[in-house]
C-alpha cells in the first residue's frame, strides 16, 4: 500500500492559523513550523512522490481567476499526495458569468462542506476578503503584484536546504520587482529569517523606498554579484505591464542576466533561483538555468513540499479534536 | 479513515429506476424515498462533509452543455463523497467538434465501463432521449426550461427539513416562472406531497395556463404573501431572453423584490429560498437574503444530500445483486 | 472493496521500455506482451469496469495540444482503474501562454513527482522529442499525422479477440490513409504480427509508395472487399485537409463508404472497424455502423484495457525493484 503514517497525526501546535494569506504578518517562528514540516513531509513522501492519508476524506477547492499551470498543478498535487480530493473551479463558465458575487460563489463552495480554498486573483487582498468571509481555510496563491506566499517559502525552503541557516546570508532579488509578488513574499521572508536581501533591477522596476523596510537596492548586477550566496532571477512580467520599462528585451538582458560570464566572477557556490516559468535569454541564459549551481528544478519539487506543509497546517487535524 | 459504512448497503427497494429524468412522472412514494435517503446520506455524512464508500469503483460523467459552476461541482462532491470517481465531460474540445453526434458521443462513454451519466442540455428531453439509447443511469441536470429534478428536490428537502410534512403548506414560487426548470420540477415535486403552489410574477413571465395543472396564479406578490409559509425566489434568467418582459430591473424589484419591508408583512415563521446564484437587490435584497430565515446556503448543502441520494439511488448495489 | 489483486503484481520481463512512441519499432514479441497484458487486465477488471491497485500512488499526466473526448477520456479512466491519480495539463490557460518552453513545461512537471506522460501534439516527433529529455515514461497519444500506437494497439486487439491469430488474415485499412495516424500505427503492428494489409482510398489520399514498405494498394473497394476478413474504416480528417481530396462527401461515400449493399457483398464473417468519432454516412452508413459485425464499441472498450496494459507496462513496479 503506498499509504505512509507520520507520526504524530497532529498538526504542530505552533501553527494557530486557519489560513495562509501572506509572508510579511507571520512570525519567524511560524515560518519556521512551515519550512521544518514542509521538510518532514518530503521526508515521508520520499521527495514528494508517495501518497499520505493525513487529509483522507477532505476537499479542497482551486479557485483561480488567473492562468497557471505550475501553482494550479502543485496544490492538486500537493492536495493529492496528502490522501485530500480537489475540485478545480475557473472564473470561465461559471455562474459568476451569471452575475454573482465573488463572496457568494465561494460561500457557496464553502456550504458544500469543502476544507479550504486555493485562491488566485488579479486583485490584492482579495484573499484576506475571503477569510474575513469563509468559516474554512483560505490559502492565498497569488493575489495581484500583492504576495505569493507559498512561492516565497518554496524559494526559502530550497535555500534552506543547501545553507542551513539564512542568518548572514546575502540573497540579491533581481529584475522585476514592481510587478513581483514573488519578491514581496521573498523579502519579508527571508528578512524575517535574518537574511540580507538586495533588490536588484531598472530604476523602472525598482523603486528606492524599498530602502525604508530595510532592504538594499542597486541597480547594477555586477557591483551586487561578489557579495551574493544566491541569486533569485526573477522574471519579466510581460504580461503585467502596460508600458514597456527598459528600451529593449536585448537591452536588459545585457545588463540583468545571469550568463556564463557573470557566473565566472559570482562567489564559487552561489545558488540560482528562478520561479519559473523562464524566459531563456531574458533573465538567465540556458546555459546558466541547466548548469549545477542551478536550483529551477529542486524549486519545483520544493513547491509540492511547501504546498503539502500549509495545506496540512491549514486542514489537519489538531490535537484534542474529535 | 474516513470511510463510514451505513446499513443496509443495498439501495431501498422503493426504488425501482436506473434514471431520473423529471419529478412530473414520479409517484409521490418516490420522491419522498429520494428525500428520505437523503436524509439518511446527510446524517451519515456528518452533514455532507465525511466520504462514504458505497460507490467505491464506480465512475460518474458530467456531461454539460451549458455553463455551471454549482451543479456540476455539487454532483461532483457528492459522487466523490460516496467513493465514485468523476469524469467532467465538455463540449468544447470534444470530438463534437469533430463532427460525433451527442448519441455517440453517450454511447462511447458508456462502451467505457461507466456507471451513470449527469446531463445538462439547452435542449428539452435531451436526457430522456439519452436514458432510450443507453443501459448505465442518465440523470437530468437540467435540460433548457424543461425540468431540473434534482433543484426541486434540494428546494422540497430543505422545507421539509424545517417543517416536516408538506401538507397543507403553501409555497410561493416568484418570478421568472416561463423560463424556469426550477420552477417546473418545484411544482411538480410540491403538489405530489400536497402542497399549495402559487406561482407570482409579472404576466409575462407567469402564464395564467398554469392553473390547468392545479396550481394557483398571481401576478401581486404583495396580495399572496401573507398566505404562504414559504416563498422560493427564482432568478430572471436574463441570460434566457431575447426581448425584456418588463419595463426595468428597478420596477421588477419593486414589484417582486423580497426586502426587509415585505419581510415584515409576511407570516413570523416565513421561510425563504433563492435557488442559486442569486441577483442581490433584483429577487432579493442583501439583507433578507443573509437573514435567519433565509434557507440559500442549506439549500447548497443539501443539494448535495440530494444528489448523493440520487446517485446512489441509480448506481448503487441492489438486493440480492452479486 | 473495489480492488482486485492480480498476481503477479509484477510488469512482464518482457516488456522492458519506459515508454510507448510509436509500434513501428516495437518487436512483434514486445506487441504481444502489451496485447496479452491488456488482455489479462481485461479480465482482472471484469471488461474494463472494476478498479485495481497495481499503480496507487503513481500520477499520470494527460498532455494534450489537440482537442480530444475519446483518447485522454479514455487515459484518465484507464489510468484511475488502476488506482493511478491523473492530472489534465491544457495548453490553454498554462504557462505556455507566458512564452515557456514546451520541454521546460514537461520538466516542471517531471519535478512535480509524476510517473508518466500521456502527450498529443500536432507536431510528428514531439513524444521521442521529450523521452530523450525525461526520465518518466512518455506515452504516444497522437503526434500529428505519424502514429497513435494506442490506436493501432486497440484495433488489433479487437480483432486478435475475434480471430485469435492475426498470421494470414487480410485487413482493409480504408479512407485517409494520408492524413491518418491510425493507419500508420495498423498498418506497422498488423504487418508485425503477420496480418496481409490493403491500404484503401482515392488516390489523392493513398500514396503507391506504401507498396515499398510491404502493403498493397488499391483505390477500389469494390475490388478488395471479397478478399478482406477485416475492414478499418478510417474517419476523413476534414480538420486536417487544407483542399479538398475529393470532389464532394458524396462521391467519396459513393465509392468507399460501407453499407449494406457492399456488406452483402463481403466475406459473411467480415469484422468491421472504424475508430471514433465517425461521421455516420460518409465512411459508414447508420445502419452498418450498427451492425453485428461491427466493432466500434468493442474497440472503445478494448481501448481501455490497452491503455491499462500501456500504462502497468510503463509505470509499474518491476521484478526485484524496491
Amino acid at each position: 500500500m503506498p499509504q505512509t503514517i507520520i507520526e504524530p497525526e497532529t498538526v504542530p501546535a505552533a501553527w494557530p492559523h486557519r489560513h495562509l494569506l501572506d509572508l510579511e504578518r507571520l512570525t519567524p517562528e511560524e515560518i519556521r513550523t512551515i519550512l521544518d514540516t514542509a521538510a518532514v513531509l518530503k521526508t515521508a513522501t520520499e521527495g514528494c512522490r508517495k501518497k499520505l492519508s493525513v487529509l483522507s476524506g477532505s476537499t479542497i477547492v482551486n479557485l483561480f481567476f488567473e492562468s497557471s499551470t505550475r501553482t494550479r498543478t502543485s496544490f492538486s498535487l500537493a492536495a493529492r499526495r496528502l490522501g485530500a480530493d480537489v475540485i478545480d473551479f475557473s472564473a470561465a463558465g461559471s455562474s459568476l458569468s451569471k452575475g454573482e458575487s465573488f463572496i457568494d460563489t465561494a460561500k457557496n463552495l464553502e456550504a458544500m462542506g469543502i476544507d479550504a480554498v486555493v485562491v488566485r486573483h488579479q486583485t490584492p487582498g482579495t484573499p484576506h476578503l475571503l477569510a474575513q468571509q469563509l468559516e474554512v481555510g483560505v490559502i492565498n496563491a497569488g493575489d495581484g503584484p500583492h504576495e505569493h506566499p507559498t512561492q516565497g517559502l518554496l524559494d526559502i525552503f530550497s535555500i534552506r536546504e543547501r545553507l542551513g541557516d539564512l542568518s548572514g546570508i546575502t540573497v540579491g532579488l533581481v529584475g522585476d520587482i514592481a510587478h513581483s509578488r514573488t519578491a514581496r513574499s521573498n523579502l519579508h521572508g527571508l528578512i524575517k529569517l535574518g537574511a540580507h536581501v538586495i533588490l536588484c533591477g531598472p530604476p523602472t522596476l525598482v523603486s528606492p523606498r524599498w530602502q525604508e523596510v530595510g532592504v538594499e537596492v542597486s541597480h547594477d548586477l555586477d557591483a551586487i554579484l561578489p557579495r551574493c550566496h544566491v541569486l533569485n532571477l526573477l522574471r519579466i512580467q510581460f504580461e503585467r505591464q502596460s508600458t514597456r520599462p527598459f528600451p529593449s528585451v536585448r537591452e536588459y538582458a545585457h545588463l540583468y542576466a545571469m550568463d556564463r560570464d557573470r557566473l565566472r566572477r559570482a562567489r564559487k557556490d552561489l545558488l540560482i533561483l528562478a520561479p519559473g516559468p523562464i524566459n531563456r535569454g531574458v533573465e538567465v541564459t540556458a546555459d546558466v538555468a541547466d548548469c549545477e549551481q542551478s536550483l529551477i528544478l529542486d524549486q519545483v519539487t520544493n513547491g509540492l513540499a511547501v504546498r503539502m506543509a500549509v495545506l496540512w497546517l491549514t486542514c489537519g487535524r489538531r490535537e484534542g479534536a474529535a
